[in-house]
């Protein structure tokens, strides 16, 4: 299914960008970004630079034969995706095939090379203005190590949890950009031996290394998100994210309402949106699920599939663990229709996480809380340094990689953050 | 505390409104409307009239004394009022203060009459694009009373209960105003006997009668609001809220992460936010704390105080129960410390409701849930009609009064809201 034998090749880039470039002309991730002269606007990556596309679009408008598609430069002159998200998924398309054909075909080299920007003059900004944020809970591995960490006396995997996507709504407002600190949260704290909570600064913080899902297209309320539309309409791209976690606000606090502490005092995305389109090729079956789910949550393979990305998990330098995507058990489709059979609507903006992603092997496990299980089994970091969760000072990337069309391969854009200490009382 | 007797007496407006008006001159809540030929902004009611506010600031600008303060205008002529949240809690009672002149002062009679449209002429909206909702569990009859039903055979507070106020995020993007009709979800149920999860129309459908909060004044991640502030610079004002829940749905899913898609179809709003300046005579010492909590969630009772607001609980027409907000455990101060004690920022725009509102007697519970004791005991509607939840066709309305200035009593603006069949799938 995602043999690159069979697929037609990459175009090719007049930027002549090496074929294992992490950005060439396959990705083209979206992003927000100004300069030191300009306001924030969209961009979008190729190679090592961002090209500035409302600009090239106004020009575009009179001389490359987008004159009776969308206004993209409307769309792309905010300091946001959110705009452009709203246009809907076949402008998505138009708007992709215009870009590759103005950076492969010579004949716009001319008039598109003034307004590439190099990625190091820029700053680049939270892409999309949070609508909703949703965290899902979808690697069987990631749900059963934690249960039997935080739930020894039960069953691991919750009785719904293979009948339905568990999910719970986040805080939209602390969704940050890669790059971002994070100050320590402060919150109680109670082990099961200590017999009343304390407070002070979060002694057990952690990572999840997840996959984010943007979402575009706003539905009304009442109208769910048939699974059979669910990822063409609807899916716009994806983001890394890592849902820092306190985890010892968390098991303190989530019982009976859930995690709420614990996670909303920051969420790291990527600053590059790698549109779905992108990730064709990188499109697997999903595990078989068993039981199978209700009517609602099956759909084609088309519709309900798996995603076969590569992560890396990057502690102070380390690769700690290489999470595979493909492990995930629900699909992004079955999420977004599960999010929505209630009635509930959408909106351009809305994100939603995979869930932590971990598989059955150890070194694949997307948290420290899997990884040192609970603190019992220091990780070992450069230089004869051991680490059970997260110290001040120190710094997480998430990577990840997928086959491009054409046989290529392409690197998502890394979210990093930097634990900086907690605020004196 | 909340004497009349020691009240200076309420101003007198030029409207000449009966003194038991629930939108008298000591009320003055805040709205976004609009009319057949204007689009949505925001409105102040007084009496059964609305003052189209921007149009009057516009105004006064130039002659009634406005000209050195704020830009009202700016901050009003908007579809919501975010804006003027935005300008922070001085500015808010700047334009309190400016309103009572200005409607109190029978020079201004002539140049302001001309801005008071009849209520019955405009439409209502939403009044705040809702950035982050946030929902609290701050009843403890309530959540005894769950813990009860959900959890017999344990304890029915979870040990963390009167440690901290538990809260969990809500959906934002399906908060509706009051007298949006309410689509019956659909979505998965089990019965603890049913052998699998089926799908189809909540049986369960119910209400959650609650105080909302809305937060003004943004704060930077990683910067807590101490409990001591809370109020007398981000609480805004308040809304009744009715948090539908499917319980249902709600009773298969919330394990372990919390309810989703038991909550996230809807949740309504009134219309008119009462300025919390409004309900200054409402203040009430809160219930006994013990144990006490930590140092971060004390405060002297100017800060963290309870609210003296009576219910009522309209179904069909007959009154089912008179919540009394003077029960509650927790206080909004408490609420809004807590929820950002782990650093994260508030938006303007932020709403937390303060949870379903429930007294120690029966005919003071806010949800059927509690008042049928999960269906098995009917209540008894007018005309011998009995329900346990919601059918087709069945109306909420939730209302509240309180005590406002100088021996006045003032009405909150109603929540209703009625149940539309499912959708055939």
């Amino acid at each position: 299914m995602t043999s690159p034998m069979t697929s037609p090749p990459a175009p090719r880039s007049w930027l002549d960008l090496p074929p294992d470039h992490p950005f060439g002309i396959t990705h083209l991730p979206y992003g927000v970004f100004s300069t030191a002269g300009s306001s924030p606007r969209v961009g979008v990556r190729i190679g090592d630079q961002v090209l500035d596309v409302s600009e090239v679009a106004r020009i575009g408008r009179d001389t490359v034969g987008v004159g009776d598609g969308p206004d993209l430069t409307a769309a792309w002159e905010r300091p946001s995706l959110n705009a452009f998200l709203d246009l809907g998924h076949e402008d998505w398309a138009v708007a992709r095939a215009w870009l590759v054909e103005i950076l492969t075909d010579d004949v716009h080299e001319a008039g598109v090379k003034p307004h590439l920007v190099p990625v190091e003059d820029v700053t680049l900004h939270l892409p999309i203005a949070v609508a909703d944020y949703v965290d899902f809970y979808a690697s069987e591995h990631h749900a059963t190590n934690v249960g039997r960490i935080f739930r020894p006396d039960s069953e691991p995997l919750t009785p719904n949890w293979k009948h339905l996507p568990i999910g719970y709504h986040g805080r939209a407002g602390t969704v940050v950009v890669s790059g971002t600190d994070v100050v320590r949260p402060q919150g109680q704290r109670k082990a099961a031996t200590d017999p009343a909570p304390s407070f002070g600064p979060s002694r057990k913080l952690d990572i999840e290394a997840e996959l984010g899902f943007v979402v575009g297209g706003g539905t009304a309320l009442g109208e769910p998100v048939a699974v059979a539309l669910a990822a063409e309409r609807h899916l716009f791209g994806v983001v890394l994210l890592n849902d820092w976690s306190a985890r010892d606000i968390q098991a303190w606090e989530y019982v009976p309402l859930g995690p709420f502490l614990g996670k909303s005092f920051g969420t790291s995305v990527s600053a590059w949106v790698t549109p779905m389109a992108a990730l064709a090729a990188a499109r697997v079956p999903l595990p078989t699920q068993d039981p199978q789910p209700l009517p609602y949550l099956n759909g084609a393979p088309d519709a309900v599939f798996g995603l076969d990305l590569h992560l890396e998990v990057e502690w102070n330098g380390t690769v700690v663990s290489r999470p595979e995507y493909r492990d995930m058990y629900w699909s992004p489709a079955q999420m977004l229709a599960h999010l929505t059979v209630n009635g509930a609507s959408i909106r351009s903006g809305d994100l939603f996480g995979s869930g932590t992603i971990s598989g059955a092997a150890k070194d694949t496990r997307g948290s420290f809380l899997e990884l040192s299980w609970n603190g019992t089994e220091p990780v070992a970091l450069g230089d004869g340094a051991e680490r059970t969760f997260l110290e001040d000072g120190d710094t997480v990337v998430l990577r990840a990689t997928a086959a491009g069309a054409g046989g290529t391969r392409i690197g998502l854009g890394e979210v990093s953050g930097r634990i900086v200490p907690a605020r004196e009382a």
